[in-house]
């Protein structure tokens, strides 16, 4: 029997799908499973973008041209020009989801070997381009006591080798919804100026920001021009993960051109859902208005909620729809296969993402859980008291919070 | 300025799309170009897979599962029994078109430098996927006097070395249409086994097949279920090639559950093309039988066409919708070029792929030219008049036969 290869064998399974028996299993035995685990919105997507399906009126479906429809990419250009982010539609290439765009961006820009400098907790599926592009991911860590903000600036040139090409930032934040400031992103300039490094920037959240906070583009920076890539999707914006439509964008030519030789080799992106991604520029404001104040009432929800668990810490993020916890138990990759083979709550459970795949050493993460507050308002307050109970019970909860978490349960 | 990747560079940019500026000069001056350079088909989808996308109903679209729509690829296997192919739904993984199967399936089981023994010419983007893959692409060559017919057995071992890994086919061929006899396969079969090595069937053209000949699958091959890796795609036979919905299959578990891991970094392939191919899978028998009639119909008008002017030779093929000719020049890719800058006739001229692109080495293909005979039978005859007045006054044209081609013309 051939062989598998060394880049078969070191992809990682996804850490958010490595539960997903256990759950069926609890399914099958009656037990209702709360999916925090996944950023798999229950927000309905644009009609205006279901509506173009519907009436879709051509005779044969077509390849596009290997950079998506231009009528898509100009109005692309013109989306972005609503948030300050001025390109062209030639800068930009339409890809299979934001994976794509992560992918060709990264196997462009990197050698086998070389190094590219992530804030951890990161996507778990960086990792995973990382090894497909022969790439090393090098994390630089952010603390839950200082709510995931950058590291400083002395933390990331102390990591700096001569295999340093890139950083990767992913903002607002998956895992952590951290929001960069202005102040954080400059930092991140003058790292990549000094250096001469690719600065990718993961923005595919740009619309969840929460508190009057305002979110701010990579590509904004002046003088990155040759530096840095934004990775877009459309999955979150409009809750249309499934069109599978992404964006890669540079002003670097060169580097536009090479990712293009990629995007040539697999023909092109999805014509459906380039179709319902155009349709979807046209979705009024008040969509996102009302999805926005319906995300912020379901963190305050859930982030409230969770503190008010005896030994639970999670801070209170300014985007996207995720958070990170920190839990008073042993190890969080059994805590939460427990929640789903061993435990419910009044015919209840909860589906939560272990941290230890967002962290370079799953040690690190040990403690700690991902929680995308993607349902309603009383699956989430449901989802809470779930969490209450569990650890209350939970044989590997911390001996003191276990007592007092009863005491409150 | 950071640099762009070994891989960056190495990528080859598109034979078939690398004219495709040229053509929109010559349409910007009036002329009407005759588009025989890409395996993009004017036939209609099957209207059951339009209508699927007419009807939906859904309010979300979510992700699937990595692997594709459970109810799809049970769908996909009853396929396959039909035409002879036993798989399971679990040894499918439905992908990004056939080219992310053939990205994730060489990245799973090639090493960098490990080699591929791939029949020239071939389908170009090969070249690209095995760049990617870090792979490298040693070429066997068939040969236009035989027909593009498998090369011996000893051809084949002539070029194993250590390194050998895999042996990749395409069947029915793009770029040749030619299509394999049993007994060819079984060649294979004994090369695969006597050296351990890989066997990658690319078959999206399996329902093109002419004149009674039928299409004999790598997967039915005993004695293979660690080799064989199926290649296929939806694109050709639904003439859907936007819905970029292809598929990964393999029995050997080890290697489906390392590709599984690259499904999973990209979520999930595209839903709104999953549900169209659903669909399609009960487009009426009634639809092929119309669609081959059809190609075969223009391969007779195209080839029989073609062997008519003079200096021009093109083996009749028995699959798929390409041929590849011989034809009196210097430079395929110069004459393809002029073609479009400097030519027409009556109003209009034709555009083809140079098979420079289709081989290793570029030099082998300079006098061939693929053409795909996807366009209706009136612009297929124009397509011929054309090439015939073309080769008359084209300055590289070999002196005789352009002597002779302005007396026929």
């Amino acid at each position: 029997m051939p062989s598998i290869s060394t880049k078969g064998l070191q992809m990682p399974a996804s850490p958010i799908r490595k539960l997903v028996p256990f759950a069926e299993a609890a399914k099958k035995r009656g037990t209702q499973v709360i999916h925090l685990n996944i950023g798999q919105p229950d927000i309905a997507t644009p009609d205006v973008a279901l509506e173009a399906m519907r009436s879709l009126d051509r005779k044969v479906i077509e390849y596009s041209h290997s950079a998506g429809f231009e009528s898509y990419r100009k109005g692309l250009a013109g989306y972005y020009a609503q948030h300050g982010i001025h390109i062209s539609h030639e800068e930009i290439i339409v890809t299979n989801g934001g994976s794509e765009a992560l992918l060709f961006g990264m196997m462009a820009c990197f050698e086998p070997g070389d190094e590219i400098i992530i804030p951890e907790p990161y996507y778990a599926n960086y990792n995973s381009f990382a090894i497909a592009a022969g790439a090393k991911v090098v994390p630089v860590r952010s603390s839950i006591q200082e709510g995931f903000a950058l590291p400083p600036i002395g933390a990331f040139e102390a990591l700096i080798t001569p295999r340093t090409k890139g950083i990767l930032i992913c903002n607002p934040g998956n895992p952590t919804g951290y929001l960069y400031s202005r102040a954080e992103l400059e930092t991140l300039r003058t790292i990549v100026l000094k250096h001469d490094l690719y600065l990718f920037a993961d923005e595919v959240y740009r619309e969840f920001c929460y508190d009057g906070a305002t979110h701010e583009s990579a590509m904004t920076l002046p003088g990155l021009e040759q530096h840095v890539v934004l990775v877009d999707s459309v999955s979150k914006r409009y809750s249309m993960c499934g069109a599978r439509v992404g964006a890669f964008i540079t002003r670097n030519k060169e580097l536009y051109n090479a990712v293009m030789k990629f995007a040539q080799a697999r023909l092109s992106p999805p014509t459906f859902g380039q179709i319902a991604s155009e349709a979807a520029l046209r979705t009024p404001q008040r969509y996102f208005d009302e999805v926005i104040t319906e995300y912020k009432q379901r963190r305050d929800i859930l982030v409230e909620g969770l503190n008010t668990i005896p030994g639970v810490t999670c801070p209170k993020p300014k985007g996207a729809f995720y958070c990170v916890a920190e839990l008073p138990i042993d190890d969080s990759d059994r805590f939460c296969q427990w929640l789903l083979e061993s435990f419910e709550h009044e015919g209840h459970t909860v589906m939560m993402a272990p941290a230890t795949g967002f962290y370079a050493d799953p040690a690190t993460g040990r403690k700690q859980v991902r929680l995308a507050y993607v349902l309603e308002q009383d699956q989430l307050k449901l989802a809470i008291a779930c969490l209450r109970a569990a650890l209350a019970t939970y044989p590997g909860t911390t001996e003191a919070v276990a007592v007092a978490a009863k005491a409150t349960s």
